[in-house]
Order: structure tokens, then C-alpha cells, then sequence
């Protein structure tokens, strides 16, 4: 049932028009802090003015993201797309089971009942938390190879993400006796142009957006689902995740965060062209919950580099792996960081990198911080609500404040209804 | 000029009819995670749900608070309170004038000129920067003298809050020879009943909230400056401040913050009633910026443990210095945090209680961020976007993302038209 204040917000002009397909995509991690530095690390110094981002364009409210009172006031990825996936909370883990791990009803089986076509595209592994909330149920989100066998049964039309090495020859096959066409390269989205799909792109995560200097694979990924889905005539539900916002968070690495951000930034656009040009969609942007306590500014600095972090060329952690291979790392770290180390910089790099590759990864990150004016104050999740953004029909009910088992509701609501 | 996106957000049916009065309420430093904080703060948990907050009520919107180029990114108070009263963004330190320090009209300026009565009532000095930047024009926040002697020229109708050190004698004669009956005590508020209002309750801030054990200050005034101004037919402006979260937030201070985050929600109900029984009167709730990158759980814990924090019953600033002065500090700081300190814990209070008071205060914050959880990056302030509440006529122009310099726009376009 919607809750009362949601019902409380709608007149008879806000009354939405039942969408024909709901798109709904999470930023993993991605708390207010992260789309407000992403604007200023987009913006363009050349102009007067700072540019909006999609997320501007789009806002319309924020959401909590606590689980089920057993897991208290922070919620890890698994209980929240529980929430947006089956509009309950459960414990920090849960993969759509409630508190006694009872499978709990998702959207996609409820489109699944009424004949919708259903798909996931993700930048992590298909079978990690957030899409498989979506997909299957289970009591742990660490049970990947389950999870992975488990999406034959999903009957979903459209999986794209990494993952092939949760994904046996003979799981494969079963698939494909399933009729579900499997590609493993970005070339080959092409050749699917029809009927269900399994891409697996990458063998875990894909790569980092910073690393590949390539912001446009989730975009992709997107694109074909949205080709593939919108075919059936009852229309679809697709879930897109910006899963590695999150890792580059839990890694405390604002560089590599702000590519993820961008990537998906550049999907939602992708899916907003979806909306204009096919007005009866729905699409809502989330966030599961805040990763890393990112703070723009730190350590007292009224201030944020956004020049030094857009001259970034590669993640700390691909600069260190190449630094530790060579013996002119120095020009290297230069070139990669895109400014000129100071000789105290040097010096600890140095002494990071005769204790190895972790350490010198560690070393860059914290000159990077320092340099930006960076802040996190955790290598977890953060408790602090998420925004919520919305464009097409009944955009409008996803206004004003809102628990994240509140967005997943009001998508349920808006589902056809069954006889 | 309204921005464009504001104006195509508009339609038929939300064309704001104008309002008679209108309420600016600023949250000085609070973020979004300070709203999230006081939501698990103020849980009952003797009930099986998450109580809503007047934050969750009114959402409507967040904003972006950058100032002058010149500046970066991070704002301070004083350009940020410019752009909430003149619509133009300045540099940090400027009250309401531009970057080649020429005055800006504010829009307490503008409600004068129509015959309209104007208002301020807030925590910290009267004179302080948010005041300052809606009252009169200074090139400097610091120029705290003149800004209260440039008072008398503001013709403001009411003036609440402390700052008696910024009002010599002769100042004060000056007022009440303008007409302003002034007081320095609560108990004085009841024997104003019309008329103009210089109420200064303190040497400089208001004490705070959590050593008050009071969090009605904030309201009586808020609702002392409604029952004067309301006298006015041709309706006023108010500016009311909870001014001290950001300096609990400075003072990277969890259960002082939350104090204050009481006082200020309970004045944002007071004005949420008087624009129930005035539905003539528009709303607008935020902030001006993030105060010390607080988190919601830190180093990698998933937890915020707010029942702890409910429990803490003075400062620490309070707390240590009681713990100094006194033998039995052991007893007092186990009563005063309500919680029993471990051996290991009470050796590190000792040991900085012989450094002195700031030491004592310093441990004591820390061992409370430790054991509840809580996390921050600064000591000054973060560029992370702020939340935006509004209630009564146009609250809906406020809906979505804005710059803070558009809130400015936007009441300033709900005044009632000159000739
Ligand atoms: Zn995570
Ligand atoms: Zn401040």
C-alpha cells in the first residue's frame, strides 16, 4: 500500500498516467555529495558560468535507505535494492528475502505476470547485490555461483554486466537451451538485435571508466537493453546500475569515482532520449545509500581542485601496478597524476613504493586527497539520505522526501493491473 | 530574472499565487546528513517505525551554494547568506555586496520600499554574518562594530538573538530614540506586544541547546518576531537562523549539533503552524552550506548509534569543563554522557584532562564520535549541495535542483509589485 503522505502530495493534476515501461537506475554509493562534486568536476573553466548535470535537470527528492531495524541506521547494497526491488526492508545481506529469509515478491516477477519483458544492466558483476535483488532471492549476497544459477529461473530478457567467472561453459549452455543468446565482447551487441540476452563483458567488474579513458560501456549496455526491451508490447521493466561508484568509494578514490560517475551519468542521458522520444516511460535515478563519507573540501580548506581531478588520466591503483613495473616511474606518476610531484611528494611516493604496489596505491590516493581538498571519513556506507530523480509519467510522485521501500511501492503501483 | 528551468517547471496549475508574508529559515552548516542525523536521533525506539521529521514534511528541493568564482567552490556564511538575500553570488566574507564590494539590494531592502515589515531572529549574534548579509551591506563579515552600528539604518522592525557585546550604551540609546524598545532577557519577550524590537539575549551566541536543556529559545523568538511583524497589512519578511549548528559542526560536535538541530526544527514548526492558520504566508527552509563533512557511521562501521547520543546530556565543552574543576570528575562525565566510560577510555579522558580543558573537551569528542559512530572530514565547511523545504503559496517554484542564488530570485519575484 502507498503510504498516506504520498497520497497526501497527489491532486487530480498530479494523478499520474500509468506508464508502459519503468526504467528504473542506481548509483551504488552515490549520495548527495558525489553528484555535487561530479557538477563541479565537469564544469568548464572556459565559461562564466558552472553547467548543470543531468542530475540537476532531474531532481526531485531524496530518500532514506535504512534496513530492517536488526541491521540499524546503515544499510549495505543487498538490504537496499531489497527495499527499491520489493518495497520492504530487510536485514543487510538479503538478496528479496524478509527478516526469516521468506522470498519476498519483486517487480520484475510482477512484470514477469503481466507479460512485461524484464532486464538488468550493470557495470559489476550481473549476480552482485544490487541486480540480483532485482532478479532472484537468496539469504546472502555472498553466494555468487548460487546466484548466478538462479538467474536461469528469473526468466529475465536482458542481463548485461560482468561476471564470467561465475558463469560455467555448462551454466552457459543452460542458458542457451533457454534461449538466451550469450556474448562476451563489446563488439558483439550488434549481433543481437532479438530475443533474450546474456552478455558477460568482463570477468568480475568492468573496467574502470578512468582506466579505459572510455566513459560510454554502461551507455551501451543500456542502449541495447532499451532496443531489446521495448520490442514487447506490455513494455518492460530494466533495472541500470552504476555498480563501481561504490568500489571507487570503498576505495576512497575520488579520481576513479568521479569516471564512474561520469559513465553513468552518460547512461542516464541515454535513458532521458528514451523518455523524450517515447513519453509513455517512466524513469527514476537513485542511489542505494552514501559510500565513504566523500566530503568536498577537507582538513579545514574552503576548497575543491576540480582542475588537478579532471587532469587524472588513470585510477592510483593502475598508476602504482605501471610505477612499480618501471624504472622511470617518476615521469610516469607525472604524467598520469597530469601535474608535476613536489620533491616531499617524491619523496613519499618513493618510500611508498619500495613497500609495494598496495602501499604506493595508497600514497597516490592521499596526494590526490591532499591536493584536491577530498574528504572520507570511512571505508563503508554512510547512513545519510539519497536523491531521488525522476522524469516521464508520475514523475511527480516521486517528490519531496520518501523511504527507498517507498520508490519501489510507487513503481508497483503504477504497474498495469492484474485481474 | 527567474532562470528558465524554474519558469518551465511551471505550469497552469502550480502558478504561485503571491504570498502575503514570507519566512526564509536558514540551518547554518546544515547539510543533508544533518537532517538524516536528527531523523535517527529523534526515533523513539520503542516503536516499530522511523518517525518523520519536519524536514521530511516540507522537502521540496536541494540547492547548490558555490560562491564568486574568486572564492571556489566551498562557500562561507556570509557569501552564501549574500546570495540567499540578493539573488548574486560574492565572495566569501562579503555581507550583500558584490565582488567590487558595491552594495546589493536585498531582499529586505525591497520589502521595505513596498511598506512592508522586516524581521530577524536567530542563535548566534545578531550581527553575525546570515543577519548581516538580509540587514545592511559590509565588505567584511569581521567588521562585526560596524555591521551592528549600520543597524539603525536598516529600519528592520524586529532584531532577535545575542550580541549585547556589539551594542554599547550609547548604540542602544540610539535604537530606542528610533523607536526600538529593547530587552535582554526572555522573560522580557511578553511585554513587547507591538511595535519595533531589539532583543538581545546573550553577550554574543544564545547558550546552547543540549546545556540549556531547553531547545524552545530558537522559537520564542521565532514566534515573538510572527506576533510583531503579523501587525503589518501589508505583510513582512523574516529571516530566522538556527545560527549554531555550524558552530557545533565546526567544533566537529555530534550531540551538541544535534541539540541545536532540535531548536532550529522546533522554530520550523512554529512558523509550519502560522502558515497553517495564514495560508497567505510562504515558507522557505535551508541551508547555506555543509559544516565538517559529518557522517552517519566512520572507519568502517555500519552503525550510527543514536541511543548513545540521546543519552548525552551536556557538551563536552560543558562537560569538561565541570570535570575540571571538580575531584569526582569520573562520576560527572559517566552521568553527563550517560553511558559508563570502559578503564581504557577513562585513562585517555585522565590523561588529557591533565593537559587542561581543551584537551579534556577534545577527548571526550572523540571517544563520543568513536562509540557512536559519527564521522567528519574538517573543521570548516563542504561544498556538498543543501537541502530546500517550503510550505504555503509558490512552495512549489522551489521544487527540484536551484542554486541558492535562484531562492533569492524566485522570493524576490513573490513580492508584491512596484509601481
Ligand atoms: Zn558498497
Ligand atoms: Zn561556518
Amino acid at each position: 500500500m502507498l503510504p498516506l503522505f504520498a497520497a497526501a502530495n497527489l491532486d487530480i493534476h498530479d494523478a499520474p498516467s500509468r506508464p508502459k515501461n519503468m526504467i528504473i537506475m542506481v548509483g551504488d554509493g552515490m549520495g548527495p555529495a558525489y553528484t555535487s562534486a561530479y557538477r563541479y568536476y565537469q564544469n568548464n573553466p572556459d565559461t562564466e558560468e558552472i553547467e548543470q548535470t543531468v542530475f540537476d535537470r532531474l531532481l526531485v527528492g531524496m530518500a532514506s535507505t535504512y534496513p530492517a531495524r536488526q541491521s540499524g541506521f546503515v544499510t549495505d547494497s543487498a538490504a537496499s535494492a531489497t527495499a527499491l526491488a520489493t518495497g520492504v526492508k530487510s536485514y543487510n545481506g538479503a538478496i528479496s528475502v524478509d527478516v526469516n529469509k521468506r522470498p519476498l515478491t519483486t517487480i520484475m516477477q510482477m512484470a514477469k505476470e503481466r507479460g512485461m519483458a524484464t532486464g538488468v544492466a550493470v557495470t559489476s558483476q550481473v549476480n552482485h547485490a544490487t541486480p540480483a535483488a532485482f532478479l532472484v532471492h537468496n539469504e546472502s549476497r555472498r553466494n555468487y555461483d548460487e546466484i548466478a544459477k538462479s538467474y536461469l529461473d528469473s526468466d529475465a530478457d536482458v542481463i548485461l554486466g560482468g561476471g564470467q567467472k561465475y558463469f560455467s561453459s555448462s551454466l552457459l549452455e543452460q542458458f542457451k537451451s533457454k534461449g538466451y543468446q550469450h556474448i562476451d565482447d563489446f563488439s558483439q551487441l550488434s549481433s543481437i538485435t532479438q530475443g533474450k540476452a546474456l552478455g558477460l563483458f568482463a570477468e568480475v567488474q568492468l573496467p574502470w571508466v578512468i582506466d579505459k579513458q572510455d566513459s560510454t560501456q554502461l551507455s551501451l549496455l543500456t542502449q541495447k537493453a532499451l532496443d531489446l526491451l521495448s520490442q514487447n508490447d506490455k513494455g518492460f521493466v530494466l533495472l541500470v546500475e552504476g555498480s563501481l561508484i561504490d568500489w571507487a568509494g570503498h576505495n576512497n578514490d575520488i579520481a576513479t569515482a568521479m569516471g564512474e560517475m561520469h559513465g553513468f551519468a552518460n547512461a542516464i542521458e541515454v535513458v532521458e532520449q528514451f523518455v523524450r522520444a517515447n513519453p509513455d516511460t517512466l524513469m527514476v535515478v537513485t542511489a542505494d545509500h552514501n559510500t565513504g563519507g566523500l566530503s568536498i573540501g577537507a582538513n579545514g580548506e574552503y576548497a575543491w581542485d576540480t582542475q588537478l581531478l579532471q587532469g587524472i588520466k588513470a585510477s592510483p591503483a593502475s598508476i602504482a601496478e605501471q610505477a612499480i613495473a618501471i624504472d622511470s616511474w617518476q615521469a610516469l606518476v607525472n604524467d598520469k597524476l597530469g601535474f608535476e610531484v613536489t620533491d616531499t611528494e617524491l619523496q613519499r611516493l618513493s618510500n611508498a613504493r619500495m613497500q609495494g604496489k598496495q602501499a604506493l596505491e595508497a600514497s597516490l590516493k592521499q596526494l590526490v586527497d591532499t591536493r584536491s581538498f577530498t574528504g572520507w571519513t570511512t571505508t563503508g556506507h554512510t547512513g545519510g539520505d539519497v536523491q531521488v530523480f525522476a522524469a516521464g509519467p508520475a514523475a511527480d510522485l516521486f517528490k519531496g522526501n520518501q523511504d527507498n521501500t517507498d520508490i519501489a511501492e510507487k513503481m508497483m503501483s503504477l504497474l498495469p493491473r492484474t485481474k
